[in-house]
């Protein structure tokens, strides 16, 4: 059903000052800075070669990210998994008695996304992700 | 320097337990299960298209991993980056004035290994793995 994992969601407090340190002292290349104001965050995408790690800001303190930050501190936040038809593997997951977040999927950066619930995975909060077919 | 992503290290109170949602519910194949004594833990490595994930499980209540399941509960532990040379690549981060958790690197499962300190890379817990030529 996963057909491989897309990125790492990592939550920090500054986005600025995390590039930074993921870019000029880990070595990862910085690909793409985005605004996501539905969401009150802003994130920057990074190259870790077969995927990817997203980094991601709240822009306030009442999103759920602002929330995670404030009870958990900066740290992994999500994994994301690309599956080819995302209405499907809901379905599966459903039919299989796992708790989800979206039961109908949304619009994400890159296509269609869903969470899965962490209470579900032990603890991991999972995403699931159906590119849109021009997103690389 | 970090030339892919090897695997996502979860942390579970019941290795068997977790082995079962993620094979039969999240839709993951079992690929192996290890003993590492040493650590105190026990293990299993699923595969997740281009990476895995090991699912972690202590065996006492002493271990780092124990202590890590004890404050923070079940979930993401570290995010592990195959590099090529674990050497050269600690040497690097130490002239950039990263913090190591291993400032030499250590045997373990699949080759030599090292832990980035999560202080440095805004709390994530960073593992470099030089995998042994015959790993896979």
């Amino acid at each position: 059903m996963f057909r491989r994992l897309d990125h790492v969601g990592i939550v920090v407090h500054d986005l600025e000052a995390s590039i930074q340190t993921y870019c000029q002292q880990l070595g990862f290349t910085l690909l793409s800075r985005v605004s996501i104001p539905e969401q009150l965050v802003e994130a920057a995408f990074l190259d870790g070669g077969n995927s990817t790690i997203e980094l991601i800001a709240p822009t306030d303190t009442t999103s759920g990210t602002a929330r995670f930050l404030a009870n958990r501190g900066e740290g992994t936040h999500h994994v994301c998994y690309e599956v080819d038809d995302i209405e499907a593997a809901l379905k599966t997951l459903q039919e299989r008695g796992l708790r989800l977040i979206d039961e109908t999927p949304r619009r994400g950066v890159h296509g269609l996304v869903a969470f899965v619930h962490p209470k579900a995975a032990h603890g991991v909060m999972i995403e699931l992700l159906q590119k849109d077919s021009h997103a690389h």
